[in-house]
């Protein structure tokens, strides 16, 4: 398995975020993808490879200008409105509701990152861009390699990108829930852009994949599939109700499982499979798995109650979709076993 | 001129606000409204009463149900939640942005509370509920009596709801700055309830009045017009511009008079003679002023330069439109000089 990780992920290195009321250390940190890459070292399963360039045209076959550039100079921005703020992380603390106005772009700092975000739980730091940027490379890189793979007949099959910070929560002009950029967006995308007509996704995080459900969602040449804590008690809260099935073109395209707090392996699996179904008979060409691992029993900001073991059989379940795969790493905050439980996921897989 | 005051406001009472990227200390402080009682001590203008109560159906002619409801139950909730969040207070950290859903209601208590909001300025306090509904009552209190006058004919010509919490920005279904239930919508809804066609708001806080615009955009029974700073740069940033002239029966029923920071007095008056004349051609048979004296020099978060001898002039003008007016307090951060400035304002107009 090819492995593409982000050299340069600790660059993004949150202080607080907003959680429950409080401001409290960051969940997502940068020990979590080094778990992952201590555990490859213990198992290895194929080459690592770090990422090159990617242009901001490529960024853009999924979010908007206005909101890369936002990214691209928020931090300068923020620490010009005050160099004390260059020791404290920008979070948003005003944002467009309902009856707001989203067409006109504020000039004020604090305005604009409201409007490009839906929490107060996702700090930009100095270094977010340039991680964000490089986690986003890793997810395209691999995608790149699987299109070759898939061209060549006998080439790359399975690759794994090492992304960080995480990427299903972002949308096409947002932050929010840990992610600025669309990793696996971005994977479908260049799928699509390197020839193939129906690529799947397959998010199998603890947490609705709103950012990816909303890139896609009129769309016909991508299916999206979501296992999750139901929207109505877990995060992200405002989607991933099974009624959302798409829209437009893309109707029938979209595919969410929301589940209840405390779910077991056992009804997490009857989900899977039935997500597995919907992939085949969409006849998906290639598969991005958007892989989090924050169903684990043992994670300290979500509900369900998968083991380390169970894992191993998550990758089996994929691989049995004989599909050309693309894993792009998302959320898992039980830091000490992040690493075992995603390279039992890919170890599972065959890979 | 008749005063409603609110006799218990000082139960809302928040800690800290997310300002500038960092929790500060409240501006929004019970002071602002003792500066202003103390200068009607000195000053006395009228008779200082003390509202009754108000039902959940007058507020539900503005504010929805399950609005209202989350409100009332809300402080409850939030420490059910963790009995030590009784010492802090609730701020929202997770909202839904574009592609999220408004049409479901969370279960979970952070999420409802990102639904019903637009900033993290706004704590929700063990007394919110309870100062809230009193502020509103001064209000409408404050129209009812203006209603009978004006049936009577020689009855009440002027009232001032000295309300707190303020209310401008509040809509249907949401709070943020500092505002729970938009006391001057009340106000003019019983105003309209009580016989009257056609009523005007004169909004003249430093912000935009957003909460008032967005409740009456669609109709043509009330005219509002703001005069604030620009939202480009000035909070509440996503409503507030120029091009906003209402919409289907209430096209041209809202006017907005965006000013940039360093406005002084004479182009600010300029404006506000706009705004009359339009409070004129509209032949309104009521005038509801949202009083803000944040745009006063020394206003430690707002931007523009009246003097508060300006003030004066400012009621002598609201006057000149000689209408049956009831007046309904709003912001003003510089503590010590929101009193002086307010009543400058009511002895300008000759109240």
């Amino acid at each position: 398995m090819l492995i593409f990780h982000n050299p340069v992920h600790h660059l993004h290195q949150g202080r607080h975020e907003m959680f429950r009321g409080r401001l409290v250390p960051c969940h997502e940190v940068p020990d979590r993808l080094d778990h992952v890459l201590a555990e490859l070292q213990r198992r290895p399963l194929g080459v690592l490879q770090t990422p090159g360039e990617v242009s901001i045209a490529e960024l853009e076959r999924i979010h908007s200008r206005r909101y890369l550039d936002f990214l691209a100079g928020a931090w300068d921005e923020w620490v010009a409105l005050d160099p004390a703020n260059a020791d404290i992380d920008a979070l948003p603390s005003v944002w467009p509701t309902r009856s707001f106005r989203h067409d006109v772009l504020p000039d004020n700092f604090a305005a604009r990152m409201g409007l490009f975000s839906f929490d107060a739980g996702t700090p930009l730091t100095a270094g977010t861009w340039t991680a964000a940027r490089a986690g986003a490379a890793c997810a395209i890189m691999a995608a790149r390699e699987l299109a070759a793979g898939i061209a060549n007949g006998d080439g790359t099959r399975h690759a794994f990108a090492l992304s960080r910070p995480p990427g299903h929560h972002a949308g096409a002009d947002f932050f929010g829930g840990y992610c600025f950029l669309n990793n696996a967006a971005l994977a479908v995308q260049t799928l699509l852009d390197r020839g193939l007509q129906r690529v799947a996704v397959l998010d199998v995080d603890y947490h609705h994949g709103n950012g990816t459900q909303s890139i896609f969602y009129e769309r016909n040449d991508v299916l999206t599939v979501s296992l999750h804590g139901d929207p109505r008690t877990e995060y992200p809260f405002f989607l991933g109700h099974a009624d959302e099935r798409g829209a437009g073109a893309g109707l029938g395209y979209n595919l969410n499982f929301p589940l209840p707090r405390g779910t077991g392996f056992p009804a997490w699996n009857k989900a899977l499979q039935s997500g597995l179904d919907a992939i085949r008979r969409f006849d998906a060409q290639a598969l991005v798995v958007s892989l989090g691992v924050d169903t684990f029993e043992g994670d300290p900001i979500s509900g369900f109650a998968l083991r380390t073991v169970d894992y191993l059989q998550v990758g089996q379940a994929i691989a049995a979709a004989n599909l050309p795969t693309a894993f792009v790493f998302e959320g898992g905050y039980a830091v000490a076993e992040v690493g075992v439980n995603v390279v039992n996921v890919l170890e599972g897989f065959g890979a």
